[in-house]
């Protein structure tokens, strides 16, 4: 499965910077950076030097100078993919950088495909599928929540409780096999309500895992806001607002960027992934028309609902309409905003506050057009979804890979205990633990195919 | 002059990779690296590891887990600044990089400014100043002609010249200021005659640097080309067409951008700069009322003029005005294009080609629309400036603050001729040769002020 060519690529963000670096591995990357690179220091080949070295030195392409450039040494088995590694670091200029790469090329490198050299990690025994997966998590997360989660997956916590499901199945397994190479003599080494309670706890423990997801999900793509209310109370001026105001509140952290989806915002390091707004006037006018049954499916999706009033206007039926809201919502945090507070009277803010059916609803006033109190909402809004809450043990599935081979896993658990209740025979119950045993390991990739592989990597940057 | 912080910055290109490296360089670099680092493999402090070596390692933030690293170790003098440096190589995630960066400065070292790293090369006596400024000429280098220019200054071939022309000028200086010491006794111990022939020579060595400017301005921002001909022979359209022609053509070099002035374009790593078509078409306009005096400023500008005419329609006016605008081209190098080629006459096709007064002139004929003999004229443009034809060894001037130090050299040295001929006095002689001194000093930096200095690293980027 392992090629054996040497493989390069850029490695450092695409563009023009301070430095920039090529990154070179397999069985001849030394030989390959040896034939280009210099050090006037040393006569010593690259080869002969020490491994976790630095070398100053220059990038020749014939006569011609191509650059100056600090090589990084590091040798087999003690690297990031398991082989021969060539950092070069060379100035930023992407004239340089594809100089360089042109030059290893013709010196018998390839061009590595996306995620290649972690592939190679994995293929080479230094991290498991899981592990390898969360390297591209860790570069593509955005804030501490999902950070956290792509971290300790790297560092194997979410391999680790995987592998004590699988141990633990393989023991069970070994008992009904056993069992079947003496099924002559009709003897019985495994007791049944011993075997019901282990798959139990491990069914037990694969439903959690799986429930996990919902919230990874949430911190990896960000939680899923609606913004209701009907047209004109302004919930293009607060999206606008929201928008602005992460600028402001993000503003420590330079290049916490805004994803390219619109209406994905981060505030504050939390992210937040707004409903479509054209979406959402459609169900403004179901909700008028009183069609809001089929608004609850947008409704559904959300975590948060943010239902923007205008509490300027005449506030009884404005009363009605919030409580018949209500009503529809129940998994999802409400968050009722009356808005244009500034020109409303003090009279409609009173009602408002104090109306009976409302007393345990989160409310918050703000106008949106001024930002007044928008600071308040924004509390509010990471209020609503706790992540510094999840235990630092706590495993949480954000990879949906990884939630659908739980899923199968759970239903051949499943299988296993409705069996051993119905009391059906060995080999059935072997086949379907084999088969939780395959889905858990295609996790870990103990269990992988070139597909999968091919799958997963392609997702990946170059150079990593 | 040299502040003591320790400085740190992001000098890998902004936004996300597989690699990112954030730079630390200072007195504190390696006591503040060793604050937020951890090597599982050793308890040795990173400031008792050897100089040049790459250690591997966790990052913290007090229990929080930031990302597994490599870090580089460089110590005093050897290193790019001259000072202790840290590079810490994490994983490319924007968020990875901030948490890191602001980690480091709540340790203690301070965020770089533009080039910072550079300006204490610099201020360390790692290179001159005119050295400093070629690395940023260096990164921004986008062909091999710019690029051939700022490695042969940034290795120092620059420097040399001038410090020649310094030390020529010194050991001048000398003998007229030995002069003055004695002047009492009326003794004259420089040779007048000899002292001419020296300055003249300087003074030609200095004209032929400034008279490099042409090129190496042309090279590092591109050759000026001017279309110019009536509207609707097809200017846009050809413009257009060379547009795309270029993403051809440079497909095998990735990443060689077109800059961010729409109509700058690197054809084969040939950057040309056409110039605004709006004034082009104010040009025709004038041409047309034959007041072509006054369009001709925008010609002379131009390396190249591109005459763009329609063959398909009557031919006899249209030679008239291009012997017409032919005769107002002096220095340019002109290329007649003949367009349209597909719907004219062969015998217009024939007229043009054989009229005796266009004999000696670049001629040729496209279809710019379906792109027919683009190719011909790419290679023609090419041709007309050839800078493979510069000698390994010949010096370019291509920074306009070099230019402008060597042109007041260059009047100096002129004034101390002038003096030398109508036999002035050695104080008026010792003066002018110390200003031509001056001026040459300020291009490596021998004599520098803090105004220069900020005024030369604020267009470097952050990093470097």
């Amino acid at each position: 499965m392992l090629d054996q060519s040497t493989i390069c690529a850029i490695s450092t963000p695409p563009g023009i910077g301070g430095i920039a670096i090529i990154r070179l591995s397999g069985k001849e990357a030394i030989q390959i950076a040896e034939k280009i690179f210099q050090s006037p220091a040393s006569d010593k080949k690259l080869a002969d030097q020490r491994a976790n070295t630095l070398h100053f030195g220059t990038i020749k392409s014939g006569d011609i100078l191509i650059d100056e450039v600090v090589v990084s040494l590091f040798k087999a088995p003690h690297s990031f993919t398991g082989e021969d590694i060539v950092e070069i670091s060379c100035h930023g200029s992407v004239y340089i950088q594809q100089m360089i790469l042109q030059l290893l090329i013709s010196n018998g490198a390839r061009l590595a495909r996306p995620g290649e050299f972690t592939q190679r990690a994995f293929l080479n025994g230094k991290m498991d599928l899981s592990q390898a997966e969360a390297v591209a998590d860790l570069i593509a997360s955005g804030n501490a929540a999902a950070h956290k989660l792509a971290i300790s997956q790297m560092r194997g916590g979410f391999s680790r409780e995987i592998n004590q499901l699988r141990t633990e199945l393989l023991r069970f397994a070994a008992l009904v096999e056993l069992e079947l190479d003496f099924s002559e003599e009709d003897v019985e080494f495994a007791d049944r309500s011993a075997l019901i309670e282990l798959s139990t706890r491990i069914a037990t423990l694969l439903k959690k895992l799986t429930e996990s997801f919902r919230l990874g999900n949430v911190i990896k793509n960000g939680i899923p806001v609606a913004i209701i209310g009907e047209t004109n109370v302004g919930k293009s001026t607060l999206l606008n607002a929201l928008l602005n105001e992460e600028k402001a509140i993000v503003s420590d952290i330079h290049g916490t960027t805004r994803d390219v989806i619109e209406d994905v915002i981060n505030i504050g390091g939390t992210l937040f992934r707004f409903s479509d707004t054209a979406g959402i006037r459609e169900t403004t006018d179901l909700i008028e028309s009183m069609g809001i049954e089929r608004s609850y499916n947008q409704l559904e999706k959300a975590e948060i609902v943010l239902l923007v009033t205008d509490i300027s206007g005449p506030i009884q039926p404005l009363l009605d309409r919030i409580v018949k809201i209500r009503e529809k919502i129940t998994g999802q945090q409400l968050i009722i905003i009356a808005n244009k507070v500034d020109i409303a009277s003090v009279d409609s803010q009173n009602q408002l506050s104090e109306f009976p059916l409302l007393q345990n609803e989160k409310l918050v006033f703000i106008a949106a057009k001024s930002r007044a109190n928008l600071d308040e909402l924004i509390q509010m809004m990471k209020r609503a979804v706790d992540f510094d809450s999840i235990g630092p043990e706590e495993i949480i599935v954000s990879n949906v890979r990884h939630y659908e081979a739980l899923t199968l896993a759970f239903s051949a658990i499943e299988k296993v205990i409705d069996g051993l209740k119905t009391g059906i025979s060995g080999d059935f119950l072997a086949q379907d633990i084999r088969e939780c045993l395959h889905y858990l390991g295609e996790i870990t990739g103990e269990v992988s195919t070139d597909e999968i592989l091919g799958h997963i990597f392609k997702h990946f940057c170059i150079g990593k």
